[in-house]
């Protein structure tokens, strides 16, 4: 079965023609969007070339692709896939018979080392250091000795647990930490314990290291709210590696100045980009990364790897990594 | 039976009594010295009370040691031993039956979650992103997040393979790294592959993440000299959490100017505290903490908690952890 494939995937220029050859090389022809842009946060924009698409790879507009009836399969080259959780795309796509995936599986495993390398940065006074070799050069021995802490033993809360989070805890299981997970809908083979909305205060209070890994949807806006970092251990460190809109912000800022949650690491916030005039860049020890967590130097290769197995699955009828609708 | 133990090692004022009060408990007296220093580096200085003890923990001076036939066991409070790794001092012990540890495992489990986060550090850009929080709060998104890495598949060179490699081993085998130690004399027990003189070479160009724990010894000195780096692969990243007399100083930061070296993160210099003015600060992708790895807050009564299981055990006539004489 030869295929179209239409992309508004940003390549990196010399991963584009990689990917172009494999996909001739297995009988399809690609066709790239004028209209990529590199920010897969933005929407993708409304493109003509989609309409001679049998296959869509990247962020299409979700309106065309309900539009377009030759697309056969989607798959989204992002983890989050917020602007496609529409209930009128999910039904387009099954009465089409339209499978549609994402790349959860290419962003989990940099995700989890990124939030693993912001807790032990954390737990080892790694940014403190490095001020200090900025500036003034002082040996900060005793200071920050015995101020470090590890995770051994150390509480650990995830909310959320998709493919991030099981990557996260597998990364954590040699460091002897206690990792329980929290998920609106507990389902029993998590293979850590689960707590649902019942037992989460009491998680909350429990757990040293909090990391929020919600997605954005109606639901979980504002989710980590003042009552539930209130509910936090006094002192336990906060991180969200999922969606900036999950976090009431100000509420963050007020429970990280009184110092009831020792400090927050993020990568992910709302608005993005973050403008500099942002308070959340002053917040008392509130660390942040620019939305970085998922990337990696060899991400477009992952991707059309991702791509390219799900696409010979979808050619044999077989069955296909990340779907989700 | 009844001992007289003396320390030098300086507990947080809280610890202290603690400990007192355990030694207590099991039936001893406890004598601090009062010349006890907070740099465990610091030579221990010669004080009188060391005459009246059976048992020493802390850094007692060495010719002192020699000099008290009351003694007999003696626990170092640290992992490096290089004032006490002398022929005369072994002989001395040897002859009299004076069992000599020192606190490996203490040390072994924070050290290795220390380099653990420098190399996440490294290969998620927690740095350079810090540095942009502090200014200019750019959206460093591109920039940073294509030229991120993981650990996943990465090959890891450990230098020495002693408790501290160990624990590093286990902490990175849920990433999937390749981890291959080099020792002076293989022993077939290390659960790791590992490589003796021979086939160094081709194991330091082989490595991505080439972590030195090297001991101090006349055999070390300088170990890591410009040859060694020249065999390191292109790009690759240096990490020492040893001691730093076993590294070149000079050839580490003439291979970080000219790029060879892609990175350097170190825990231990040649001299510390390393002088503001020191060079080492300055050089090109060279990161510094200043001798914190194996650091914790929770250290003294890690400490503590060691000593007293030897002291239960060498009063029982059982098995010494950490025995070094």
């Amino acid at each position: 079965m030869s295929l179209t494939v239409w992309t508004n995937h940003v390549f990196r220029p010399e991963a584009l023609p990689v990917f172009e050859s494999q996909l001739r090389a297995a009988g399809h022809r690609l066709i790239v969007s004028p209209k990529a842009s590199p920010l897969v946060l933005a929407a993708g924009a409304d493109d003509p070339t989609l309409a001679e698409a049998d296959v869509a790879f990247g962020q299409p507009d979700v309106a065309q692709v309900m539009a377009c009836p030759r697309l056969k399969f989607v798959e989204l080259s992002s983890a989050g896939y917020t602007r496609y959780d529409r209930d009128d795309l999910r039904a387009a796509m099954k009465s089409r018979g339209v499978p549609v995936t994402n790349a959860s599986q290419v962003f989990a495993d940099p995700c989890a080392q990124h939030v693993l390398g912001q807790m032990l940065a954390l737990e080892r006074n790694l940014l403190v250091q490095f001020r200090n070799q900025q500036a003034p050069r002082e040996w900060r021995y005793l200071e920050d000795r015995f101020t470090n802490g590890t995770l051994t033993r150390r509480t650990v809360l995830l909310l959320g647990y998709g493919a991030i989070g099981r990557r996260l805890a597998e990364l954590l299981q040699p460091f002897g930490t206690q990792v329980t997970a929290y998920r609106r809908r507990p389902r029993g083979d998590e293979g850590v314990p689960v707590v649902g909305e019942a037992a989460l205060p009491g998680a909350l209070a429990a757990a040293d290291h909090v990391v929020n890994i919600l997605p954005d949807s109606p639901a979980t806006t504002g989710w980590m709210d003042a009552a539930r970092f209130a509910q936090m251990k006094s002192g336990a460190r906060f991180y969200n590696i999922g969606r900036g809109t999950t976090v009431d912000q100000p509420a963050l800022m007020a429970a990280l100045a009184s110092g009831h949650v020792g400090a927050a690491y993020l990568d992910v916030m709302d608005p993005e980009p973050l403008p500099p005039a942002h308070p959340l860049w002053d917040a008392k020890n509130c660390f942040i990364t620019c939305h970085i967590g998922g990337g990696t130097r060899d991400q477009d290769e992952n991707l059309a790897r991702h791509f390219l197995a799900n696409l010979e699955a979808f050619g044999r009828g077989g069955t296909l990594v990340d779907r989700i609708m």
